[in-house]
């Protein structure tokens, strides 16, 4: 049988012992499973960062990947925490929407509440319940433990509330939702959406106000140092400058609305 | 039989390839092992901080694993290489202190100086001594190995002057050690010291002479917004802010005075 | 037999989702690998830093390695993909220069140009190709799929134009070409050149114009903050300030030359 692989994503940094910490737990329960880092460096408590992240990888992972994702500025207090299985995968995290975007895309089979404290360590902190809850809830998972053991089953859940692209006319609007380590500003509008509201009709981009050079396949298309609009890697459009950084040089992030005018 | 854990704790940060090089010998010496990261961002020649983070999450790993330690100001110089066994654990890294806060809350039962060459690689550098002396150690460990073949035994090793806190009076005076990604400030004052000291009688803390609202069990029991003191993951004292940095706060760092003033 | 290892190093950074996409790709495909980073934290697009990293600790990983090398400012463009073998090891990276220091030590048996489209994702991503061409490689290659089924042979690639020391009388001048951790700058002069061209003699090291105390075996010979040379851990003479960042006294970088006469 293969080993299994558990996959973390947290806002812990990489400064602290905290993420290690938990591969520590999960080792001691686990031995053979393979970790994972998908990233520490979601900023302090930005669920949302952590549910884009989130849903723009989990398809590439093997079947059977268990993900431990714990971004939970609610730890200490009563929200909830969810095990599921959506897909070929399973999911731990705090019940605060961070696993929202997934289950959009993937509707989970089974959610349960995080409750049975047989799966978690005998101490539970009220300030690190991702080492004491949610990692030990993940080894357990690993080791073959079904989640129905580990709480009811509920059928609702946080969602977040996602910044949805709107047609107006012959005006589409979106905007930023996450800058890369490139500066790449990558929005909420997908390909569907956009081919729909285009029909091959000429367009005008502009992000904030300023115009966008033109649509593209690739940042090479584009000459260096121009501003260019493509579809990157998740097939959402995003704007991008050939040889920099689009972030850097408009100024921009995450909310900066982004405008396809139609002729 | 359960293939070995190698936990990494170094000040290497992650821009150089010099981890990478140590799990490249690690692997090469033993290609079964496990290897996790503990941190690599420990601040530079930060030897308490090493200190710290380590003495906070080893006894979560699994019974067996090796801790690889180097945070090595003296690299190259006389300084001694130590190994040790403390409680289930192995510990490997230079004798500077950085093992110490561990040696203290669990007595190691055999320490030796690593001095014999077979173990170390063929040519040590003076700069890179991590890659061609510890990392060996740590993969024959993991081999199998006995420390005692490692070097003599020592009963005496380099310890850290830690600021410990005192109590002169209705006063408790401790200070920060560690701050968190979280802009936590996590304070040299444990519960039990607390505990003590407090006779459950009404208190007031303060940081740097700045009053913190109140002691709660839980982030979510404060305010948005203001400061609060409570017991962290670790069983000491922290001041922290629901929702932000307490450190950025306040301007304050490792080093920073707290009082706690029983009425 | 032993699991294999795929050694990572990418300009992706740890915020992203991007290196932990490649290892769910690489997982899926050979879900018995052993995954080790290198580094991350190339700077974008950084194709010389990423060749010199890479250069300074590939023989230090087990025989039959795979690295995967993904600093790619190219693509989606015609730029080819190589697979290589050279010494113990595989190589899978873009074709512009990232894997020619290695070539120059090491000089590669095989190297194709990575065509084969069974061995890619079914859909390949213009700006993504890490995750949907070079990690797919690199997985079968880990799975025991031999690189000349991934491609043509080719007998020529991008070598980097490498900045060279060179000798002019009395005087042998090179450069700074990384700066590391710890702020100690790298230059591009061996020992061997250093050696052959000092003869002995007495010398006198500047940095930028600015004199360096001495030449030493080791840091902690230098005096507390004062500028010294020393060959580091890769044979290449370094300029270090003990106790302290000589990149942040000097305020110099990659390019800063560096002089050193004979008497």
């Amino acid at each position: 049988m293969a080993r299994p692989t558990i996959a973390l994503l947290t806002d812990f940094g990489h400064a602290d012992h905290y993420a290690g910490t938990l591969k520590g737990v999960l080792l001691t329960l686990c031995p053979d499973a393979t970790l994972v880092d998908i990233t520490h460096e979601i900023p302090p408590h930005d669920v949302m960062g952590a549910a884009l992240e989130l849903a723009a990888c989990y398809r590439y992972f093997p079947a059977g990947t268990i993900f431990l994702v714990v971004v939970d500025p609610g730890v200490g207090s009563a929200r909830r925490g969810l095990v599921a299985e959506a897909g070929d995968y399973r999911f731990v995290a705090p019940d605060n929407g961070v696993l929202s975007l997934v289950f959009h895309e993937t509707r989970p089979r089974k959610v349960v509440d995080l409750t049975e404290r047989r799966y978690a360590r005998p101490t539970v902190s009220k300030t690190f319940e991702g080492r004491d809850r949610f990692a030990p809830a993940a080894g357990w998972l690993a080791k073959g433990i079904d989640l129905t053991a580990m709480g009811r089953p509920v059928s609702q859940w946080h969602v977040l509330d996602m910044p949805q692209p709107d047609v107006d006319g012959r005006r589409l609007s979106g905007q930023v939702l996450r800058v890369d380590r490139f500066g790449n500003l990558v929005t909420n509008i997908d390909r569907k959406r956009f081919e729909l509201f285009r029909q091959e009709a000429d367009i005008q981009i502009a992000v904030d106000g300023q115009p966008v050079d033109r649509l593209v396949a690739t940042y090479a298309e584009s000459a260096e140092g121009a501003l260019c609009a493509l579809f990157g890697s998740t097939d959402h459009l995003e704007i991008a400058l050939n040889g920099g950084s689009a972030a850097l040089r408009l100024g921009l992030g995450r909310g900066a609305g982004v405008h396809i005018d139609r002729n």
